[in-house]
Order: C-alpha cells, then sequence, then structure tokens
C-alpha cells in the first residue's frame, strides 16, 4: 500500500518494472500506453471493445479446436470475452483512442483486462500470469496487425447499419413529404435565379432519390470491410499461427457474430493497405455532400418570415436567438450541415492515414477509426434529428408559392417553343422593366390566345415532361 | 473592318450588340463569356468537347425522329457535330474551363459553334442564325442544365476507361515482379522496425492485389455515371423536351457512342445532385492512396546505395542531381507521389463544389470537372511511367536481402510458441545488446536444437501461413 | 540527320547516349525528364522561367566577383538569362511542371539553355559543353535543393504583389460601394431568418473591412518567403559554393531582381522543410474563405428578381440560359466561389506535399508550385473579374429593402428593453401568425405610444451602435 | 414529483411549456437543446465554459456601470459567473459542441445556469426568473452572435498559450540535442539517396528552426483573435447595447482576464466573416505539417534496429508488439503524426465552416470551436509526449555513422570543383558498380593526392559552409 492509500501489485514487461492498481483489470502494458499517450482525454469507442472481445473470443475458441488452447483456458477467457461483450469491464479500457503504435495498445489492453478476468474465473489472483497470461494465451496466434483491423472493421460494420437505418427512416420521410406536397406549385430556381415552375413534391422526391443512393452504397461500404485479415499475424504471413487455426478463425468469427465475414484474399495486402477504410470514409463523405445540400435547401425555401423565400415552415425545436424575441431559426439543418462538415475533414485526414503506411504495416489506424467512427456516428445522430425534429414537421406555404409562379417571368420559357428564344426574351426583359405579367404581354401583342396560354402554362403541366402527350407544335396547329 | 485590319461581323444577344471576328465560328455569347472569365487562361477538355458534339448531335438526330427539327437542319448540325467529333473546330472551344454559369458558356459556344458550321453546310453566312439558330435549332430540346452533366459524364466514362487500361498493365507489371522475386526472402518490417521474414516477391503480390481492388472499383465509379439526365431541360421537369424526345435521346446516345447509358431514374435529382462526380473522384482518391503507399515502399526499398535498406534497385532514369556526381533518384515514384496528392486535393474541392448546389441546380460543375478530368488523367499518365520507366526495370539485391535476415532479431517471433513470449523477449533484448544472433544463443541455452531451429528458422516456412501442414508444438512434441 | 528529316546531336549523361534536335537549346538531361514525365501536357510557369534566369545570372555574376567563373563565361552566361527574362527561349522549357526529382529536371532544363546559348554567344555550337558547361559553370555553386525553392519563392513573390493589387482595387470597389449604399435601409438576416435592421452600405463596408484583411494577411505572406536558401547546394551545408559566394548571392539577387531578400538563417532547415509554403497557401486559402462567402452572399442578395431576395441587382453579363429567356445569372460571383473551392483544394495538396518531407529534402516542391501559383493566379484572375464585371455595377433596390423593413417582425427587437423578452416574443407570434405589423400591436396593446415607437424603430437609429446617445430606459422614462 | 421518482419544475419559452429537473440549473430553452443536439455525446470544452462566464461577468459589471443593470442583480450574477469560472456547476453546461444555431444553445445554457444560480445566491427558487431572467438579465446588452464568437476567442487564446509553452519546452529539447550531438558525422540525404555528410547535431538543429518559426507564427495566431465583437450584438450593429456598455464592455473583459484585447474595429464584419478562425487553424495546421515531418524523420533515422538507418534510438516506452518478443517501436512520433493527420482534416472542416457564413451570421461556429479546440489540444498534448517521452531520451549511434560516411559515395561531390561533374560521376559509378572507396579511387587516378584528399574530404568541413575561409581552387593550387 502507498502514501495515497491505493494498493498496488508489481508487474513488469520487456521495459521494466511498474505498480499497477491492485483491482485494475488492465496491467503494465496498459498503463504505459495510457502515460504515453494522454492525446484527447476520451476512451476507444465501445463498439471497437466489443468486437476486440469479440474477437479474443473467436481466437480462444478456434485455438481450443486445433488443439492450441486447454479447455480450462479457453473457457475462462470466453467467458471474460463474454461479459465484455455484455457491457462489463468497458471502465478497463484507458488507453487514448488516440495512440501510438498500429493498436498494440488497445490490444494489449484487450489481452491484459480479458487475461486478469479469466485468471479469477480460474480462482486465480490479478496479475498472476502463469494461470493465463495475455501475450501466450489470450493472444496466441494473433498480432495487433490482425487483430486491430479486424475488430475495426467489425465495428464499422455495425456503426453503418446503424446508420442506414436512419438514412432508411429519412428517406421514408421524404417520401411522405414528396406525396404530401405533390401539388404544391412553386417555382424552381437555378443559380438562385427563378426559373421554371416545380412541384415542392418534386424536390422532397429528388432528396429522397439522392438519399435511396447514399443507402446502397453504404452497402458497398459493407462489402468493402467483410474481409478480415484474421489468421495473417505481425505480416500476413501467419507466423505463429496454427494452420487450422489460419483456416478457421474467421469462420469462427461469422457463426459467432452473424456477420458475413470472409478472410482476405491476400492477406499481406490486408495487412499493410488501408484503401477499405478510405472507400468506407469516401462514401461516408458523399452521403454528407448529399445531406448538407439538402440542408441548404431547406434553410433556403424556410428563409424569411417576411423577406425570404417562405416557402416552407421548419418546426420550430427552440427559441432562436437570445436577444431577438419570436426569432425561430433552422438549427437541426444547421446541425446537419456541421456534421458533414466534420465528416468531409475527416475524410481528408483518414485519406492521409491510409497513404502513410510503410512496408508490412499502416501504424495509423488509430487516427483512421477515431475519424470514420466519430462520422459514421454523428452522421446517424443527424440524421435521427433531422428526421424526427425536422422533415417530419415540415408544412407548405402553399398559397404563398403558387402566388409566385403566378407573378414570375421564368414561365415564359414554356413559350420558347412557340414564338422563339429571342421573342420570348424581349417578353421577359419587358415584363421585368415593367412589372407585368408575361401573359398579359403575350396577350397584347397577339402571340398567342387565352386558350393555348392556358394549355401552355398550366402550371401542373409544366412539371411533368411528356405530360402533354405530343409535342406542342402540333397542339397549336392542330 | 476596324483599326486592328481584322474583319468583324455584328452580332446581338439579350445584353445587346458586340462585335465577333467575322471568320470565327463562336458567336457573341460565346465572345462574352470569354471575357467574362480568364481565369485559367487554358482550354476546355478535348473530351468535353468531343462529348458536348456527341450529345448534340444525338439531340439533332432525336429531334428530327419526332418532327422537331427539318431533315436539312438536322444534316447539317450532325455534320457540324462529326466534324468536332472528328477533332476539327477545337481551336473555336474558347471559354475557360472555371466559368460561372453552370456550363452556359460552353453549352452556348457549342450551340454557335455547331450553328456556324451547319450555316456554311447550309450554304450560308457564319451569323445568319435564320438558317440555323444556336438556340433554336441547336440546342432544342436541351438546357444547359442536361448537356453539361452528360457531357461531363460521357467524358469521364472515356478517361476512366483510359486509367483503367494503364491500372491493369500496372497490375500485369507487378505480378510478373511478384513471381520473379518470389524466392528473394527479406525481413518485413512494421512501424519502420524490423518484423518477421517476407518475401518480396509477397510485396510485389500485395500491391498489385491493392491495385486489383482499384481496378474494380473503377468499375464502380463508371456505373455511377452511366445515367444520364437528357430530357430533363433546365431543372429535371423536361419542360420544352417533346416526350418523344425525352424517352429516345438517350438511347439514341447510347447508339451512336456505343456506350452503356440508361436515363436518370429521378430527373429532378439528376439535375441537382452531383453526388456521382464526388463518387467518382472519391474512387479514383482511393486509387492514388494505393499508388502513393507503393511508391513511398519504393522509395523506402531502394533507399542507399549504400547507407540505406538497399533491397531494390529502380532503373536510372535521369540524373538525380545538378550537383551530387553519380546520385540516382526515384524520381518516378516522386512523381507518383505528386500527383496522388494532387487527386487528394482535388478531392476536397470537388466535395465542396458538389456540396454547394443549391435548389435545382449546383451551378458549380466547371470546376468539378476541371478538378476530376486531371485527376483521371494525370493519374493514367503517372501510372503510365510508373510501369514503363520503373515497375518493369527493377531488380533485387537478393544476397544482401538474406544477409539482413540472418542478422535480425525478428525472427525472434518464430521461437515464440516454442519458449513463450517473455523468455523470447530476454533473448532478444541480449542479442541487442551483444550483436549476437538469435540462433546462437537458443543453442547455447539449450532451448532447441539445432534441428528443431533449422525446421522454425527456415526463412521460406516463416513466410507462409501453414506450410508446415501442422502445429509447431506437435512438431517439436512428436 | 534521322528519317524524320530532323537533324539531331548526340549528347550524353551518366544514364547514356541520347539523341537531341540540333536546334534545341535544352540537352540530353531535360530530354530524359521531358520523357519521364508526361503528366499534365502543361508547361512551367512563366514567372518560375525568369526567376530561375535570374538565380543563374546572379550566381554567375557573384562566381565571377569571387573569382570562380572567368569573365568570359559569365557575361555570356548573363547575356543568356537577359534573354531568358526577356521573355526569349521560354518554348526551350519543355519539362512538365509536375515533375519527380525536386526540380532538379526544371533546374538542368534551365542550365542546359543557358549553357546552349551562352556557348552560341561565344561563337561555339550547341553542345560544345567545353565552352560553357551546364553542371560545372551554369550550375557552379549551386544545386537544385537552394536554386528550386529560392526561384518558387521568386515567383511566388511576383504572383502574390500582384494579387494585392487586384484585392486593393476590389477593397476600393468595394467601399465605393458602400458609401453608395450607405442609405439603404434593408433587413439583416442571421441564418437566413429575418434579424433586425442593417445599412446596405453597412455589409459592403463588412466585404471591405475582411478584404483589407487579406491584404495585410499578404504581406505576411511574402515575409514567410523573402529568405533564399541560395548558397546551401545539396543539403544546406553549402558544399561546393564558394565562402564568399555563399555570403553575396542572396544580396546580388536582391540587388538585381529589386526585392527585398535575406539569406535563410538555418540554411539545413530551409532547404528540408516547407512549411513556408503552406503558409503562403493557408494565407491564400483564408482570402478564398472571405471571396466565397461574399461571392455567397451577392447570389443570395439578388436572388429573384420575383421570387427571391430581390435587393441588388447585379450587372447582366451574359445570357443566363441556353434555355430560358431573360434569365441573367450570377456568373460572376460563381466563379469566384469555384476558385475559392479550388484553393481550398490546392491547400490540401500543398499540405499533404509539405508533410512529406524526407530527412534533408522535400522533392515535392514541383507539385507544390504547381497549385500555389495556380491558387494565387486563378485568385487574381477571379478578383479582377468580380471587380470589373461584377462590384462596380451593382445597383440597389432600396424601396424594396425599406418595404421590406417596415413589415418585418425582426424590428420588435428593438422593443425589448422596454417590454421585456418574454413580451416581445409574443407579440412577435401575433404578428407572424395574423400577418399584422409589430408597430400596430404595440400601439393596439398600448405598450409605448407613438412618439417612442418612432424614436426606437427609426431604422436608421436601429443600424448604429450608441447613436442615441444615451441608454433607452432613461429617454422612455425621461 | 413524476413516475421516475424525480422531481421537475415547470418551465416555458416561445415554444410551450416543458419540465425541468427540479435540481438542474439549467433551465427549459437548454433542454430542447440538449434534445434537438444528441450528435457525439460530448461537452462543450471546459475553456469555452469558462470564457462565457467571464464574459457574463465582464457585461453584467459593465451594464452594472452603465446604470443598466442593478447592483443586487449585477452581484449575484457576477458571483455565479465567479463560480463557474472556479470549475463548479461545469456539469450544468449539458449542450453537445455539435449544435445547429450558431451557439445560441451554448448561450442560453449559460444565461440559464447562470441565472438560476443567481437566483439562488438572491435567496430565491431556481425557475422564478423574475428575480433573475436569462435573457433580460443576464444576457443583457448581448447577443449570441456577440457572445458566442468572443468566448471562443478567449479559450482559443487560453489554448494557444498552452501550446506555446509545450512548443517552447520542444526547441529547448531540441537544441540540446543538437549540442549534445554536434560531433557526430552521419550521411545526409536526399530523396531518400545518400547525398553528403551532415551533422546529426545540425539536423536537430533545422527541427528546432522549424519549430521556432511556429512558435512566432502561434503569436501572429493570437493576434488574428484578441479583437471581440462585445458590444455589436445581433449582427454588429449594437441594437439593444447601451452605447456606454459597447464603448467599455471590452476594456472591462481586458481587465477582468488580463488578456489584451480590443474591440473590433468594423463589428458588422466581426460578427459574420470567421476567417480569423480559419487563420488560426491554418498556422495550427502548418505547426502539424513540421511536427510530422520531424517525426517522419525520427522513425526513418532509428528504423532498424538491424535492417534499418540504425543512426538513433528513441527511448523504448512500451512492447512494440503483443507477438514479435523484444519489438520496440516508434510510438510517440507515431501518434505525433497521427494528431498531424487529424489537424489538418479539421483544418478542412474549419475552412468550409468559415465559408458558409450566410450575410450578417455565420451558424456554423460550433463546428469550428470543436474542431479548432481539438486540433490545438491535441497538438499541445502530442508535443508534450514527444518531448518528454521521446525528444531527450534519444542517442546516438556514432561509430555506425560514421561507418557510414567513410563507406559512401556521396563524398564525391565535395571532390566535383577539381575534377568536374562528369569525372566525379564516372568514379561514383565505378564505386558503386566495384564496392570500392571513392577515396581509392582517385587516389589510384592520380586525381589528387593524399593530404588534399584530407583536408576536401574532412567530413566536418564538409557540413559547414565556408569553414575553409577561402576558395577549394585556390587551396590547391596554393
Amino acid at each position: 500500500m502507498k502514501e495515497d492509500g491505493k494498493k498496488y501489485r508489481l508487474e513488469h514487461d520487456s521495459i521494466g518494472e511498474k505498480e499497477v492498481p491492485e483491482d485494475a483489470y488492465y496491467g503494465v502494458q496498459t498503463l504505459r500506453a495510457y502515460e504515453n499517450f494522454n492525446i484527447t482525454g476520451l476512451k476507444m469507442h465501445p463498439e471497437l471493445i466489443n468486437s476486440v472481445a469479440q474477437i479474443k473470443k473467436a481466437a480462444a475458441i478456434t485455438n481450443f479446436e486445433v488443439g492450441e488452447l486447454d479447455k480450462r483456458r479457453a473457457s475462462a477467457i470466453t467467458q471474460a470475452c463474454d461479459e465484455i461483450i455484455a457491457g462489463k469491464l468497458h471502465d478497463q479500457f484507458i488507453v487514448d483512442p488516440i495512440q501510438g503504435g498500429a493498436g498494440t495498445s488497445l490490444n494489449m489492453n484487450a489481452n491484459e483486462v480479458i487475461a486478469n478476468r479469466a485468471i479469477e474465473i480460474l480462482g486465480g489472483k490479478k496479475g498472476d500470469y502463469k494461470l493465463v497470461n495475455p501475450n501466450d494465451h489470450v493472444n496466441f496466434g494473433q498480432s495487433t496487425n490482425d487483430v486491430f483491423p479486424s475488430c475495426g472493421k467489425m465495428a464499422a460494420l455495425k456503426l453503418l447499419g446503424n446508420a442506414q437505418e436512419q438514412l432508411k427512416r429519412l428517406e421514408e420521410a421524404l417520401m411522405a413529404k414528396a406525396k404530401e406536397f405533390d401539388s404544391v406549385i412553386k417555382m424552381g430556381r437555378t443559380q438562385l435565379q427563378d426559373a421554371v415552375p416545380i412541384r415542392l413534391g418534386q424536390e422532397f422526391h429528388a432528396y429522397a432519390s439522392a438519399i435511396r443512393r447514399d443507402i446502397r452504397r453504404f452497402d458497398n461500404a459493407k462489402e468493402e470491410i467483410r474481409c478480415l485479415n484474421l489468421g495473417g499475424t505481425a505480416i500476413g504471413t501467419g507466423l505463429n499461427a496454427d494452420v487450422q487455426y489460419f483456416h478457421r478463425v474467421v469462420k469462427n468469427m461469422s457463426t459467432l457474430t452473424g456477420e458475413e465475414l470472409v478472410q482476405s484474399y491476400d492477406m499481406i495486402d490486408a495487412t499493410q493497405n488501408l484503401d477499405s477504410y478510405a472507400a468506407v470514409s469516401g462514401i461516408v463523405k458523399n452521403c454528407a455532400v448529399n445531406l448538407s445540400k439538402m440542408s441548404n435547401d431547406l434553410r433556403l425555401m424556410s428563409s424569411g418570415p417576411r423577406t425570404g423565400f417562405g416557402e416552407i415552415n421548419l418546426p420550430a425545436r427552440q427559441n432562436g436567438s437570445s436577444i431577438m424575441p419570436g426569432k425561430v431559426n433552422p438549427v437541426i439543418p444547421e446541425v446537419v450541415n456541421q456534421v458533414a462538415f466534420n465528416i468531409i475533414g475527416n475524410d481528408v485526414t483518414i485519406t492521409m492515414a491510409a497513404e502513410a503506411g510503410q512496408l508490412e504495416l499502416n501504424a495509423f489506424e488509430p487516427i483512421i477509426f477515431y475519424n470514420l467512427f466519430e462520422s459514421i456516428e454523428t452522421l446517424t445522430y443527424a440524421v435521427k434529428t433531422l428526421v424526427d425534429n425536422c422533415i417530419t414537421g415540415i408544412t407548405a406555404n402553399k398559397e404563398h408559392c403558387r402566388k409566385q409562379v403566378e407573378n414570375s417571368i421564368g414561365v415564359i420559357t414554356a413559350i420558347c417553343p412557340y414564338v422563339g428564344y429571342e421573342t420570348a426574351a424581349n417578353i421577359a426583359k419587358e415584363a421585368l422593366r415593367t412589372g407585368r405579367q408575361v401573359r398579359d404581354l403575350i396577350l397584347e401583342k397577339g402571340l398567342m390566345d387565352q386558350e393555348q396560354l392556358n394549355t401552355v402554362l398550366d402550371p401542373y403541366t409544366m412539371t411533368e415532361p411528356g405530360i402533354l402527350g405530343k409535342d406542342p407544335m402540333e397542339q397549336l396547329r392542330g
């Protein structure tokens, strides 16, 4: 017992001896890593901790199957892993998510916690590594270099699934609005300038279409990381892994977790090249692009209430201002924008880290995981609040939208095939200069009659390709 | 004729009148764009010019088929387009690749050049737009907003194909080296520290595996952009496009170009969301990551000649230094690195531009194309020089590699299953401290005998998972 | 003479012999580089070519001064350099701007062109390097590693100066508009929602203030690169440079070019660390941020003409649409946005390249220069067109702006100190619900009288801090 | 009391009524924000919380001075702020760091916590906002839009100071090594190829020089953010802030905090343009570039121990591998690399967010602060561990370095001025081909005699520019 009243046990490793808190499940190597890397003050992602426990369990079972681990130890290790998967002992994972060393610190943190818990299960005392040794038993047939990339992939698969669920909810919410707003005619705008009419429902349908593409891409993202390099050990050559272990361990992981998993085709490549994480990040980034663009639109369309576009109303979620009473701001789209910006920056970090691998290993997986998990998770939560606190509550200012179409000059485009681009342009300029309606000017000039105009300028007709069923020229002639 | 001795014709548009050089095929709108955007001093990419001509041709043919364009004009327009596709008139495309306005400047440049050339074909004089009008005939049923994204996709498809060809050559060259170097045993390194043995051929095989993944991803990239929004006109509603044109134009494009093409499912989405370009850029970026990592390795492995790793020799391609005689530098991998950095930066630009779309249109396609085409093309040429001027000429310093393995401490890892991690670590430290061989220390300590050691430390065995056929423990016991 | 009818001379270097076109001023090393690096198809930036010639001139003069170069050769070299600086022989610089090898290719291209031109001047025949040798005479006391970074800095200094000139023009144009629009009262918006009144002139003043900050930062940027590592030769140790040359060459450069220049304090650091280029790029990027934000605002404020904000009108510069007659788009701000996105991406490339240096050298300067020069120059031209074709022609819709203020709810904020946030918020909500004016509701509820309201709601008063001269409470009480 | 056994009080805002936990110091607006933004699960940075409390204190004091706030309330508010600054009540700041709404959520969180604590101090019960109102009293004369940017700057100033301290420690540690290793002669390498000799001390001196530049740039970074827009309220026009408050509040902040602070020159600009944060981030990024380059070098120079460069030894900080016994990895430089990659990605996020401001406000400060604070802090901690756990413990393999110089070919460069580039290149090639020493070949060929060679090839001489005192030619002649 030391001065601070706490009890310690003495452990040693290749560096030397070190006191470890007596009640700690982690050991000397974890403690050194903890002291070396005080960077973010945060902990490893819980899904990463769960995944490393799943891998250690699969390894123990496989090593037992192939005769490399005795039943007693294998059982104890398995039980310890199950406890972690159930959410216990997570506080014993103390290493910083940004760490040097390609994940060795997390791997050894797991090895030590599992070993000490297994030792307890076998009736021993923490630190008595003859009973269960972190390296020789828990880590048998493994290396950080196959364990860490694999648990990163397992965690990412889980998180991508969560994200897809929310994206599907978003797609549904957008489709519901597409239906609800199908009859709201409004002016379409290109380059922020009045263009030609569109239906508000079509706009929401377009958002849904983009999100649907992202959902499919997330399937591709999952395919990128279903292959594990377990069995490859240090550099993919499988040194020290039993040949039967090599062939069985990924299958066992697949069975244990219920995830479709395969062993990497080229284990040496799989150990050193991290382009798959970059590919996943790129796909998440693409989704961020679509979400941010849509959020920008929602903020534009709801701008006002009096001096903006005022086409839609976002649900009021909180006071918008500490000084301006009654102000309501588009806070939910704004948070989506910010999450998107963050994801785009994270992609740069992940790309740089993936590029920086050298020879048989890329040591920079920790920063990749830190950023990738943040990207996927913040996207998930941003989409969730977007659905729940924004999209579903959006209402349309139908009358205002209709008036804007009537008052617009852009409808002149529909006249173009009948009078030519140049004449149409002159009418547009006159309307703008005089403040008069395009419709009136056309009638006045005798370019078309009332009935023709009603057909051609029917807003709904203008928004649906091919709805006339035959070409406009013919109709006029007929 | 003006003071400068050049002749001009007078043209006008909505902005007013303007003199255009008499011999120019472009017209007033092109000239205004040229004056507005003097940004890079460069010209549009030739493949973009070819693609816009192909689209104009397909549009003219389709408009003729559906009765919107008379045969005479359609033929003249088609002929003008064919000339451009054959490489003529490219000097008439004078607008800057970085331009405001969502590509209207390029589209009008094409419309004007094609119109004036068609006018000539019909026996008229340039500028006599009653014969063939840039807007009312060449651009009929079209808008910049369906033409420009579509021609960007066509150009990208072509360039991606070129890139894939070079990547396939690279994969083959790497596989040839994988075979050639299969028997070169060397030390594997993780985190730049001696790890365990590997075969040089395995390393090249790993590079080939990574490139193979990229080639597959390029197929995905092409799938992202096979859908065109032709027929959607201004905002995807198809306003002013004949309904039959709407249904036929993409099919005609497919027939004319021989590319598999489909019409976008949601034309409004397709007009405003540019995530597909970001997706393509992301895939090109992933390839850049792999190429750069490989190039870093080649530079490391060839470092020296006397004070570096010295495992391989890159072919000498040029004097390495203006001051240091005899110096040969890894200039080819270095240029690949730089191209990779450029591609990664371009991806950020493309991502930002894709995010910045507003409502019915993203006006920032010009900068996307400028960057995307540069990314794909510089990658193509970088890979070409990498294959031709580097990979195929690499030689191995087999003897040096072998000696390094023998002299290494990392082989201790193979002993680990027999003596345990801790004992092995102590031997490693002793070897490092004393400069002695691991093998000698093990024999001296009587931990294993000569025969066992020969089996376990056989370098080839150490580099192939499962080559022993049964687990090491058993062998020793047996 | 070969089959192609062209004449060649035979040159050789360490790699071997090679035919060089007889009339070429470049030599064998340039030709090899040209063949190795066919990446962009572009040429080196003219300012870089001028700068390398200036350095070669300064070196020749200095070497002559210190007795390392005879007068005849020094004169011939100097004359050759002067010709290049005057714009001649630029077509002889054929190496690709993206090149491996830290700039050796450009340096040798310069050495060979200058040597051959000097040989001619001395009456010799191109290729007769005994007269003037590219390495031993033109490059004497130099290395690519001090020449190339130095000429990059010289070119950047020049380009930054050009950019500053345009930025100053922009600041002036914005200030002129600030004055012109000082009496235009409009609604300020935060988060695109109506906030409180502002004067349009204040907004333009704010833009000018931001640009003024950028102009100052460009001064900092120039300070970052005024120190040259000339004299450091290969790695900064100055090997092979005469000690007097070492001490004089930068002073001579300063005298010859008229630029304030100093020698780097730590020459070894200066040879290997490229953070100064990254710093310059970062400053250019900050300016791009301000320009892009302002451009976004201009596009928003000019949105319409009928269904947008409609507060200002940008001058019409070209037809906005190929299909929509009369449409005018904000093409100039749009091109500024795109240039900004490109600069931001370029900064990532430059950052990665600067990070990738190894030991005594960073070999990736070519890609840094390629991107940095593009960033500065496209910014320069984008600002130029922004001033000339947009800012100076902007007009305000004063009446529309005034009506929007009167109709707004945001003026309620000014009432807040008199009635409290909560009461004010209730009035705001009632006004929004009923469509009534805030002013009427306050009077109706007897919260303030007409006179008080006139004072407090005076729009000009609301836009100028402290204009009342004393606190509002007191005024009401008084 | 509700079913969950917890007690609640009822609060209301413009949105409606809501139950707040009875013991919570935060109120209804905070709670809504908490529910809207569940993005990261993290809390606001403590320095941001401290800074907002400092601002609220300065505002209360200033409002009291100018007669806007009575003494009792001002005292209570001040006391509440002091408690927060002392570290209390931080758990009451529950809003997510990534939040929509330009920081209103944090500002209201602060207003509510301070109000409720002040209410308690005045003997009231939490929620009794007549005593002290979050908006009307705590936030008087303020807006989120002047409070939030200002507290971000205050926090950044603090964090930058911490970073500078660690950078100064790093510079000192590097200078100590520069001195310690001044006599260690080694081969310099350019492009990873043997170049010419350098002293290890010179390399460390170069690292120190780069860091010194960063330290100076951090001073510039602080200058960028010393100007606060307090007094500008909603959009910089100062609406609702007393004119005397406007003129005094920043001075009071300066006095209270001891930081040099000024009021922004153009308050409207200061409210909407966030380029200063981007500038700070850019400077932090430049430092990351230098740190990462240095870390790459440390990893290269310590590569081995047997098959790498082996010039230096990094202190062993933890077992390097879970499978490879005795392996020690450069974990500290690796974590610095990763922090650098993260900072570079964060800079992209910050840049995008700064660009995305619209009109009178940039609503995306929360993501800027989240990334900027992470960048500065992780840099600080990374530098700290770099100094403590790496730099100070580095040792040199002097003998190995010396042998490499002797064995190298690069020394031929020093011979160049005496025999010409071409002859020197031939000797270099012969040495490489035959494995012989450059020195022997020169003697054998009679190009120089032993004495001359001793002078010219003296390694120390070769590493110090101008050390010979006169030009080499002359010496030989003499």
